[in-house]
């Protein structure tokens, strides 16, 4: 209110009609500028054969299905197990990681020297150069953590014997999976190697697993981490690069059965501290959660509704709900951010990881209006995270009923990123992520916010306008 | 911004400017009419003998004073204790309640209640009946809490063998005292009693109490409330009637050493669930905290800060900085609020509790813009949370650096309700509250807004002109 107006000709001040998309008419009154609104979206002629498929089908009721898949799904942690046991087609052999499929040679920094770190890790090999020799030998297979319910943040590396939580959808009766959070820094998942590392997952293999999972087989109901996402969005988060109070939460849900359940009290302390001291500790449950209520939104015909958006440092990849096999990719992009001391843009990797799980499902970087205090780890401003929140209701299909922003006056946040208004109004999703640095072997340098690349979604559109309109 | 605009004469569209108070424009922005801001304040030759005293200080000074003492302070969870034998002057034959003094023959309902239930509880008396005549016979001392640098919310009883907190303010070396919370509903603080009101307080005095108070002796730092509360301001609470986050980040700061330091793992787990199961368990170390703040900004000479602001069910008193021992009252308020099933405002109680240290301290209701989602639990609406936050700026002293309100770009809380602000500009504090019963022994019936009486300020405010400045 305490700027000066934006000046037209003549020194008349500026104002300005705006027609639909609210994200101008607030880049208009940032500047001061008095905006009047008139309600418009472009005429559903403009695109005539993206409104039904040619079979006839409603493209919007097939999208309506998909959100509502999302929405009335569950997501549960009902147990915890070794990575080769129970994730659906995983093997000794084989190492997932984040994104869409990669080969060695087109990896990145942070990817490679996670998964040689997790070869050390595993017993595989004695040291990273032997980890690195075997990685570039073809005798490992790696494909992606989505070909396999499950899901990994920055460079996203499951290995064998990597512990993983079980999340269960009971509406829809799936399963999806992702490992323990290390914490920042040098860590594996952004790409860090060394005995630091390894310890650390030696640690959560052998202490913190055991602990926890003991404690969740001893809850009937298991954890209602979707209920603790719709609470930590009161609560400052938005489950993805703020998760203090999904953490806590997590805390206060597990506490009592770790103590009921306790074989060492020095052990349950130690477990307590470990996720006390690192705030991240609840996204890799957010995003399994994510995860288990978007699977059973995929494979329904004529829907436009992204159901898959993750990426592996090198590429950026989405998933549509109709084609749920294909992945259309692109570029990562870089990211806008803030550095730790000591790194800069130069050290940056692309952006990395399946934690945009969690803006496909409505929340994290979509939901950043609920989380004003975020901005001191991503940069921006308390500003800036409502009208990113606001601008993507313009490339939605629907609002989750069950989180809600406080701030929004309770508004539902933003859920079922639709290929077809991305297209119309060229509005892309907003991501909020950490930033690996670019070699392998040296950890996190910061965190930002981006936006996903044009391609994909272009690619994405026209495929299935080839598919479902001709 | 869809609304219809204000309109003014001959169908014109209504333009106002605004000079000074910001709670005015935005009422008419409200409105939808344009508002332009003139940054003006009432020249102080309106009340020039209420700019220096008349020894020739500055009030201003003074304040400053005030409210930096009331800003360097710290407020750390140092221990724990039974009411008789830590605080300061308490006594066996003594009660102490919420607010100002008050004879039995003037207290309301739920206090009354309380102080029954407390004598059962301790064995004084054998029934509420029995209670009532020893309640009534004189025998008994009754005092304010903040007589004893304790404070209570709602009735805020504290008998004689009930544990309380000690926090400890390590900058000016002083301590403030809260018993432990005993969740909501049919609760002693409400003025409910009963069996199942008594066995609670029983557990919290034989389990809770010695598996909190070994916890706490075992930290050398102790917990710092403090620090709790600024984080909790960034996760939705506003440390007054939204404390979930605060409640959480307690059992985070605790747990290990809790179970470092059990003896029986049942009873831990107990804690762990009757801390978890009340979201408001951190009320009572938020306003101790507030209070161990406060303490250290009384008795300076020449200032108009309020540094007690505390009801009793019957009047609401406040005392300020330079007369700390003289208490200014007037009928406690009627409470506009939300009611539990089955309660309406013809069973509420007037205003009660001591909880408005939280407000007198920089957050509770000055910060109603750190916590929109509290408007489900008192009322209103989030923009009113805003509103609220920011009109209280209008009578504040200073801004509080340490509290600080993400949504409002990281603004420091308004701290240090100034008397004169109050009268000049006519703004009352805001106050969020529970909501009692007004009989004995029923307990909680809602939670609401409302503002502190104008007679009380207007009588501090005579009273120190004419000390100070006449």
């Amino acid at each position: 209110m305490d700027k000066e107006p934006l000046q037209g000709l003549f020194g008349k001040q500026l104002k300005a009609i705006n027609l639909g998309l609210e994200g101008m008419a607030e880049g208009i009154e940032e500047q001061n500028a008095e905006v009047t609104r008139v309600n418009w979206s472009p005429p559903a002629e403009i695109l005539p054969n993206m409104v039904f498929t040619k079979s006839g089908a409603s493209i919007d009721q097939a999208n309506d299905e998909a959100c509502q898949r999302i929405i009335q799904s569950g997501a549960k942690l009902v147990g915890m197990g070794i990575a080769k046991d129970v994730i659906p087609g995983m093997r000794e052999d084989m190492i997932l990681h984040a994104g869409p499929p990669i080969t060695w040679d087109r990896m990145c920094g942070p990817t490679r020297g996670a998964i040689m770190g997790a070869l050390v890790y595993e017993g595989i090999a004695n040291d990273e150069a032997e980890a690195e020799k075997i990685a570039a030998s073809g005798d490992l297979t790696f494909e992606p953590c989505h070909h396999h319910q499950t899901v990994g943040p920055m460079a996203g590396i499951v290995s064998p014997s990597m512990p993983v939580f079980i999340l269960e959808n009971p509406v829809h009766n799936v399963q999806a999976y992702a490992t323990q959070n290390e914490g920042l820094g040098k860590v594996l998942r952004y790409g860090a190697m060394g005995e630091e590392v390894y310890q650390r997952l030696r640690w959560m293999e052998e202490v913190l697993y055991p602990t926890l999972a003991r404690a969740i087989e001893s809850m009937p109901e298991g954890i209602d981490i979707k209920g603790i996402i719709s609470q930590a969005l009161y609560m400052g988060d938005e489950c993805h690069n703020r998760n203090r109070a999904g953490t806590s939460l997590f805390l206060r849900a597990i506490a009592p059965a770790l103590i009921r359940t306790q074989t060492d009290s020095e052990d349950t302390a130690k477990v307590f501290e470990f996720i006390s001291n690192n705030d991240h500790f609840f996204l890799n449950l957010s995003m399994a959660a994510g995860k288990a209520c978007l699977l059973p939104a995929e494979n329904i015909p004529g829907s436009t509704i992204v159901t898959v958006m993750a990426r592996n440092g090198t590429d950026f990849g989405i998933r549509i709900s109709s084609q749920p096999d294909q992945w259309f990719t692109a570029q990562a992009g870089e990211v806008e951010g803030l550095y730790l001391p000591g790194f800069s843009e130069a050290d940056a990797n692309r952006d990395i990881g399946d934690s945009t799980v969690t803006e496909t499902a409505g929340y994290g970087g979509f939901a950043m209006a609920a989380a004003p205090a975020i901005t001191q780890f991503v940069g921006g401003s308390p500003e800036m995270a409502l009208r990113i929140t606001r601008e993507m209701y313009e490339i939605t299909h629907t609002e989750h009923p069950d989180f809600k922003i406080p701030a929004m006056d309770f508004r539902g946040t933003p859920l079922g990123i639709d290929i077809r208004r991305v297209m119309e109004t060229g509005i892309l999703p907003r991501i909020n992520t950490g930033i690996a640095h670019k070699k392998p072997g040296i950890g996190m340098v910061g965190a930002g916010i981006l936006r996903a690349p044009h391609a994909c979604f272009e690619d994405a559109f026209n495929t299935f306008q080839k598919n479902y309109c001709a």
